[in-house]
């Protein structure tokens, strides 16, 4: 298991073998078992096969084509809905309209969402997930029909793996741990732990095809730029108003 | 590893026994290889042991005993804080002030706590979400001294387990897997799906002991309630704006 962590890839590129079913019944009970704020289970998993659909989803998730690649996506929402309908039927009155309720429904999703990514990869299967389900919520609401009290948190592309890429770098482990209390970077703590990442070839490759003074300003001027971070900010606190989480 | 996730147990009691220093940082090298947006890397996990610092929690934490009898506390947050400092060193202009890019570092916070987690539990520990960390998150910031930029998402008790619970039960898999989109549930699927739950003896012990008709009534009266949901999304709402993530 541990080495199933350490392990951990982002695949992008998918065998077409699509996903047998006792596999995937397989890593969605290992969701299940993952914790749940007041054992409400106040998540779904949408599971999307249907080539059409995906094809509905790829602009959703930024034309990545393995949207389309691999034999599955998995949507996580929070969902308050099928717990408000329990309540309601048992003449008990749901006070989960807020945003208090959905970060509880979004934490469960999420725990849920690693769970079945490690039993994915434990079982032989290779997994990426879509940052972009946050900035494309509302998109995504209506492709898969997702009522009120639904918001989609994350997604994954999941299928057997036709590449096998190397390990991602990370900053130094005490570049992410506090100890007792939080200890604030000052210059020299930012030099030393981004020294390593900064000088990776990759890293130096990334500035000169984005015709960038550093590595830094990628991420600001081209990747994450306030103006889209806004635009789908925005967005989003909308869609949380919809989906009925924004009464407080 | 899959046996790991389909084993885990909320461990609440926790011999005293400190944790040794190698298997913190196995665990914590762990966290960091899950997923994490753009390899960014936003979010940073504080590690208390002080039993000053962690008699300050305790009421964070709604007076849970573990919380000081624990080894461990782990606080889970989500920091655009050092990437921050980081892109101003290097002439980039973050535009990470806003609430997109809040759920972003959340996300990446909450994927390292599962991470952690599983790999304790791997381990031979026991762990325990608190899922007051969002609630009480004012309070903790002031405690951890959790500078802008900076919010805890989820915290964690962590230790060698001083019991051996049961296996907490789940909903039947149909209830929270949906196939290819959304598919609502009416009257019928709600009282299947809750049918088991609602006959557990524990279910009925907990119904009897709150003097209440139905499960569902615990929740909605007792445990999670309109009046305090609403009171901790303002506060919730309120830490965000304080801490920076609220300019769109």
């Amino acid at each position: 298991m541990h080495q199933t962590i350490l392990n951990h890839r982002s695949i992008r590129k998918y065998k077409k073998e699509p996903l047998p079913e006792h596999l995937l019944e397989r890593i969605i009970e290992a969701g299940t078992r993952a914790s749940t704020t007041g054992n409400m289970q106040v998540y779904s998993i949408i599971v999307t096969t249907d080539p059409e659909i995906r094809k509905a989803l790829v602009p959703c998730h930024f034309n990545q084509p393995m949207v389309l690649e691999a034999p599955v996506i998995m949507t996580f929402c929070a969902d308050f809905n099928r717990f408000n309908k329990w309540c309601r039927l048992r003449n008990a009155h749901p006070g989960y309209d807020n945003f208090l309720s959905f970060m509880t429904a979004a934490i469960d999703a999420l725990l849920v969402a690693q769970n079945v990514c490690l039993a994915a990869e434990d079982s032989g299967l290779g997994i990426c997930y879509l940052g972009t389900t946050t900035y494309m919520a509302s998109r995504i609401i209506e492709i898969l029909e997702l009522p009120p009290a639904v918001v989609p948190v994350t997604a994954i592309t999941i299928g057997f793996p036709d590449e096998s890429p190397g390990l991602t770098d990370r900053l130094p482990l005490e570049a992410v741990v506090h100890m007792e209390k939080y200890r604030d970077y000052d210059e020299e703590d930012i030099n030393r732990l981004y020294a390593a990442k900064e000088a990776l070839e990759s890293s130096k490759a990334f500035v000169k095809e984005n015709s960038k003074e550093n590595l830094a300003q990628v991420f600001t001027d081209i990747r994450y730029t306030l103006k889209d971070n806004r635009t789908f900010s925005n967005s989003l606190l909308n869609v949380l108003k919809k989906q009925g989480f924004m009464n407080q």
